[in-house]
């Protein structure tokens, strides 16, 4: 199913590009003048394959949870059990993410590739706010800081259970997949992915994740660091690497990423941890960025380092840090917003505006 | 009716305010995890008064248009009538902001107050995607670098076109006013009004506008320090600085900020009009930025000078150089999420989600 899906993966189309770019500079606006939605608007219409390109709409949102086994040294004060009870809460409607996928009009799917506990997928247990998936790969990854966090077969597993969500909310509708994640200590697997991929120190691409102390956030980077000695990762193996320091959230979530690709559907993605595993897309298939949007730009330092690598520019900076999809939803909106104005927008032409002396 | 408004903006409801910071602090997710969005939730509880606010919604944006008789000294190379041609653009659908406003669900309310060509607002000449109102103050300003842009007299007449504006708007059901713009050659006027107010030099507050060129350039920043010199201006004298270098758009828009602000309705702000205006207003009632949002960092170097002055932090930052109201109504969704989370999300009590170790 990967194989299948990489060989899938093809170059935007640049006839549609072409027209988008030109259309673009007949609207009524100075050109430029709308700033980098002009870019994302020709972008939707090189993935699509039309000028101008349908509206990416509606959004689906799929959130990957999964727990780490990193978490026994130490490198937040959550407790494990959080993703679980989140999993729960996301199913209810209760989180941010729940209010925010509201408001904008996108579905919500949340998908158990690997929390350690229980996870209650049965429809009496939620309501109408979100659905549950259960595709639990195995129940946590292993302590990457001592052991592989998995095996190949786990990580292959985990990519084609993203690869497999993507097609079911494409085949339901689907015209803008966004990324979700919950998995409490994956902003430690995720600054040793991006490390591991873009040759950075573990200094530099460590954060405080949802917030934590001098104490915790020295160990977190002392970690990383260990982390990418005791593995001897290989770049051009992303499975390999995916095993060696990933999470199965990141490999549903490359999964994921490819999966829109090979669709043509755009990929809207949230912060670090989703910055993460299109790295490990991008190992993949060096042509998905074409694919992705990057929603917004994440307190996390190593999330400036994953976009810098991955050549994408954010949407929205609100300071937000706390992942679930959060800021793929709000920029859900900003999106549609570019494809409506070159959808919808009169020319110099059809308004009878003059235009600017030569 | 300025009187009587500027007496009617009160400090935002501290009780509310506490209230509203509590209920965030118990919500599903670490403390400071939403960002600013968090500090946006807890201001709007303040100035509704109710804890979890209302949702900023439905959002009406009100563009007001006018011209400018500093077109004369060659700042811009756009013609002064695509101001109306423009006006018409937007009664038709046709603009920029008509596609966003459509796609976020926010109603446009064109209001001529100085428009120098003929604005047609009769039924027949417009669709249902705009309504157009004619509040002519006079056919566009005198040219601030040579003499007042108009008198004292017309001044309080725009101010008090835009306080009309707002309670129309309100009394009609809107619960978030946006501001919008159009007046060829308004950046030049801004310039001027973020100058006079924050003591900046001209080529501090200066910038492109839409695009021109070195020569346009140069000659914009000659005109904005002439004007300057020429009149000495009060920042004291709100009034007066309006007359002497601003526009009749500016003086509506300080307008429709300070009535809102009465009526206890947040203003999204868009741009470095929106900015200029705000300070105008600003200097009537130094509490009215309570009420006030940025919806967005324009690329004018003059509009971060503004918002120095005003106190107030950009939701979104993309580059955005056109006004209309266009990076207000992108931000709506953005304020909308906010009052969402504080609205709807579960406590970590109600969800059974444990907390993190102390």
């Amino acid at each position: 199913m990967l194989d299948e899906t990489l060989a899938a993966i093809t170059a935007p189309d640049t006839d549609a590009v072409v027209e988008a770019t030109e259309r673009n500079d007949r609207l009524t606006k100075p050109r430029g003048a709308l700033g980098i939605l002009e870019d994302a608007a020709i972008k939707l219409a090189g993935i699509s394959g039309q000028c101008p390109p349908p509206l990416p709409a509606p959004g689906a949102l799929a959130i990957f949870a999964a727990d780490h086994g990193v978490h026994a040294e130490g490198v937040t004060p959550w407790p494990q059990e959080v993703t679980a009870q989140m999993v729960a809460n996301f199913a209810s409607g209760g989180a941010a993410v729940s209010a925010f996928a509201k408001q904008v009009g996108a579905s919500v799917l949340v998908v158990d590739v690997g929390v350690a506990g229980v996870v209650d997928a049965s429809p009496g247990a939620i309501d109408a706010s979100a659905g549950v998936l259960v595709r639990k790969v195995r129940s946590g990854t292993g302590n990457l800081a001592i052991e592989p966090a998995m095996t190949r077969d786990d990580a292959r597993a985990a990519v084609e259970v993203g690869i497999e969500v993507a097609h079911r909310l494409v085949d339901g509708g689907a015209r803008c997949l966004l990324t979700g994640d919950m998995g409490i200590a994956n902003t430690t697997a995720s600054a040793a992915l991006i490390a591991a991929f873009t040759g950075s120190d573990a200094s530099a691409v460590t954060g405080r994740g949802t917030g934590i102390d001098d104490e915790h956030f020295a160990r977190k980077i002392d970690v990383v660091r260990r982390a990418l000695t005791l593995h001897a990762v290989d770049t051009a193996d992303p499975l390999g690497v995916l095993a060696a320091v990933g999470g199965l959230e990141h490999g549903a979530l490359a999964g994921f990423i490819l999966g829109g690709a090979s669709l043509r559907v755009p990929v809207l993605l949230d912060g670090v941890i989703a910055g993460a595993a299109a790295l490990v897309a991008q190992a993949f298939a060096p042509g998905v960025t074409a694919y992705c949007f990057a929603g917004h730009l994440s307190a996390e330092p190593g999330h400036s380092v994953a976009l810098a690598a991955l050549g994408l520019t954010p949407l929205v900076d609100l300071r937000l840090r706390l992942g679930e999809g959060t800021g793929a939803v709000l920029a859900l909106p900003l999106l549609q917003c570019a494809a409506a104005a070159l959808r919808e927008m009169a020319t110099f032409d059809s308004a009878g505006v003059a235009h600017k002396d030569a």
